[in-house]
């Protein structure tokens, strides 16, 4: 391979050439999510006390964990859907500086991702695109217009799986968040922690009979603009299907 | 935040702008792990049908983890060091590509990672610096000299308790088996695979009563010359330390 962007990005986001960061120059940090219109209705999810699931061994979820693409045409639950956001970003504390405590760890507890769902067959949701509102562990509708699920297969360079998942999680990052702290390195940051949450998809799936496939393979500009995203400080990091084992 | 290598990574790591990657055009894969000399002596770990350990519930491990940097000056056994290597990197086949099919995803089963250790304190084990060998899950002595903890936690930015943990994990990327598939866009990939390994490594240590902290935060180039890596083709991309609880 010869010497190329990869190299470069890595080569500058040393510490050593990083410029001071804007938490260090006394600038106020982010929100801890993006912040919802006040008029827009939210959907409750099943709160975190009362979703019961199979319990599961560590060791074997972590043995039998492979990448699933072929799904059983069975539903999802409100319930095991929450389950998954729980697993996967729920947030367990906000502690004061302000930062959130979540199921999953982050450099510098920064937290820097959205969630947003492909619903294709979920029971008692509508398919089309929703965000995950950690913070209050509700769902928000943001398009659900019939074609949303090809656009989005066809973003994801035509993987056809994406459609005939129950539900396709997109992770997208508010850059800042991290950026504010980490700088340049943040980059890096970003997708570290992407891999944490993804792996926590890949576990948890199987305490409700499902699988998993992570992609990484999409086309970033369409991808964010089919979502809303300005695609420069809010972008898309990682995509994940989720759907019941056949 | 202004637009800077981070920004410029992302952008051009778009699937539209890679060039025909070096599978593409029929060059050969590079061997599934680094080799090791035929003469050095390799240390067998507990095999992985062999290794007890507790049982524990999926999402009891899930919602317990937090990153631990505060452990006890207990040692780590053998058996409980072979879980975690299996539990972050095992291989559980090897498929015809030839490809290598681990306990953690992998972007394409291209699993770049080696596993260098800094063992401090595992009964059985002299202090210093080892690398796993996935493919026969043994363990290869690196480097034993006494201030080689002191050097490691130096390149990590002086976080002592580098020093204190019972070991620490040092992932590390031989880039051209992502590379070789990917191109530029494979230092996304890395970045992401990292996160998955990490996470099965906060999780597993919960089984033998102990915890984690992930380090993104070292200097390059002195990790990378202290472990004997070129940090071109191949460098550091992750580290964690591991120990008991209090």
């Amino acid at each position: 391979m010869s010497k190329g962007i990869g190299r470069e990005f890595m080569e500058k986001t040393q510490y050593r050439y990083l410029e001071e960061s804007d938490q260090n120059k006394g600038l106020p940090q982010p929100p801890l999510e993006v912040p919802t219109d006040s008029n827009v209705a939210l959907i409750n999810l099943t709160p975190v006390k009362d979703i019961n699931v199979q319990r599961i061994d560590l060791r074997e979820a972590i043995e039998r964990r492979k990448s699933l693409r072929k799904y059983a045409d069975t539903s999802l639950t409100m319930e095991e859907l929450s389950y998954l956001l729980w697993c996967t970003q729920g947030v367990k504390q906000i502690v004061s500086r302000p930062a959130t405590i979540r199921t999953v760890p982050s450099a510098g507890a920064r937290h820097p991702f959205e969630t947003y769902l492909l619903i294709n067959n979920v029971t008692g949701l509508e398919p089309g695109l929703y965000r995950y509102i950690a913070l209050s562990h509700q769902l928000m509708v943001v398009n659900l217009e019939a074609e949303i699920d090809d656009k989005i297969m066809k973003a994801c360079l035509e993987q056809e799986f994406i459609k005939n998942s129950a539900v396709t999680f997109i992770w997208t990052v508010d850059m800042y968040r991290t950026g504010w702290r980490y700088g340049e390195r943040g980059y890096r940051y970003i997708h570290l922690d992407a891999g944490h949450v993804c792996q926590n998809l890949y576990l948890s799936a199987q305490s409700i009979d499902s699988g998993v496939c992570a992609i990484a393979a999409f086309d970033d500009e369409e991808i964010n603009s089919i979502i809303g995203l300005d695609g420069e400080n809010h972008f898309t990091v990682y995509v994940a299907t989720v759907g019941k084992v056949l």
